[in-house]
């Protein structure tokens, strides 16, 4: 596809900028990532988004476009390379929007709470929530994919964006842990689909390695201790 | 419109709730309206809304559609009778959306703080962001209704209902606190939107009036400080 003024305002271990940086792959969009660096904020993201100042941050022409998942839908409104992303039939679009909600404001601060917990009694309690959640999706899981690799069906679909770039941090939160979140014999579709998901085209380049995630997750212990 | 098979859990004083019967009343479709009683929950609540056991639901046939927005979205996909409630162009329906989760995720948590705030400086506090928060939706207001009466232009619309139902207890938390949120010389064409929004023949009849909401909210309040 000719390359289009799509700039996209992000940074490699947040998983809300892998959202619209694969649903920009899906469709085959050429965009400039623009890095924000880690702890400052450029003049472009404070004039882009002055309300949260967060990335992502796509801008489209001179259009901003602010918060993970209306960026998807965007990218998937506007261009109609590749595959569509949203479920077409409204109920199923309900429902996608119904679990991405689910993971955004109960599943992944379940994941966050796991770090923060004090006291092992209360870690272990924050993980069983985690899993608990991962049951559930499992079950939306079934419903949504019927039968297929992804909740989107043959292809990956929002939902699947949408639960798919927090696997890395899972995966960090298990390593560092030492326990198992996404667990084959509790979850065995969502762990299935984890592999296919991570191994998908528009995917592979962008989740960032576990190591290498959990070094930049060090550092921010580190000094959030020190703060 | 010939009767349908739409049920909708609810309850007057939700501004959650009067987001899909608004949309409801935009498409005209007949619906019934069941509402579940203050402090219990029905088999019915429980069964269509396992994770958050909330209203609003949406019936539609067997299907249970949750969540607010996600429900009006829904109702705009499936009836083509009415007005179209969210905007055409991508990059509005974007916008709308942002403003939208921007309500339901900042704003209207600060009009609770007000009724939460600990001591006169903190409530004053709380009232100067609840403003602040309008000032920046007077500068969407602007932009969106583009010289019309509406976010939508002409009609009501997506964001007009998202901020809309907030406007029965708006009023009450400044009757209750005696000061002015929505205040004519600092938003003015908000001010006069809500005028519009409220008499509405879409919003009219399901506004609650002040003083009900008021009484609801001085049990609300007794009960909060019973427990």
């Amino acid at each position: 596809m000719a390359s289009e003024d799509v700039k996209l305002l992000g940074g490699w271990p947040s998983p809300y900028v892998m959202r619209p940086r694969i649903a920009l792959n899906i469709k085959s969009v050429n965009y400039e990532f623009l890095e924000e660096k880690f702890g400052s904020k450029s003049d472009l993201l404070l004039k882009s988004n002055p309300v949260y100042k967060k990335i992502p941050v796509l801008i489209h022409g001179e259009k901003p476009i602010c918060e993970s998942l209306i960026i998807v839908e965007y990218v998937d409104e506007v261009w109609n390379s590749g595959h569509t992303i949203l479920p077409s039939d409204p109920y199923d679009r309900a429902v996608a929007r119904f679990w991405a909600t689910y993971i955004d404001d109960k599943w992944f601060p379940g994941i966050r709470a796991i770090s923060r917990a004090d006291g092992e009694e209360a870690k272990k309690k924050a993980v069983e929530e985690v899993i608990a959640g991962l049951v559930l999706l499992e079950d939306a899981f079934i419903k949504c994919s019927k039968g297929k690799s992804f909740f989107g069906g043959d292809k990956i679909g929002y939902l699947d964006i949408a639960l798919g770039c927090f696997l890395g941090w899972l995966r960090v939160t298990e390593k560092l842990g030492n326990f198992a979140l996404l667990d084959e014999s509790k979850t065995p579709n969502l762990f299935k689909w984890a592999e296919k998901f991570s191994s998908d085209d528009a995917v592979k380049d962008i989740m960032p390695q576990t190591d290498k995630l959990m070094e930049f997750a060090k550092v921010l212990m580190a000094k959030s201790k020190a703060s």
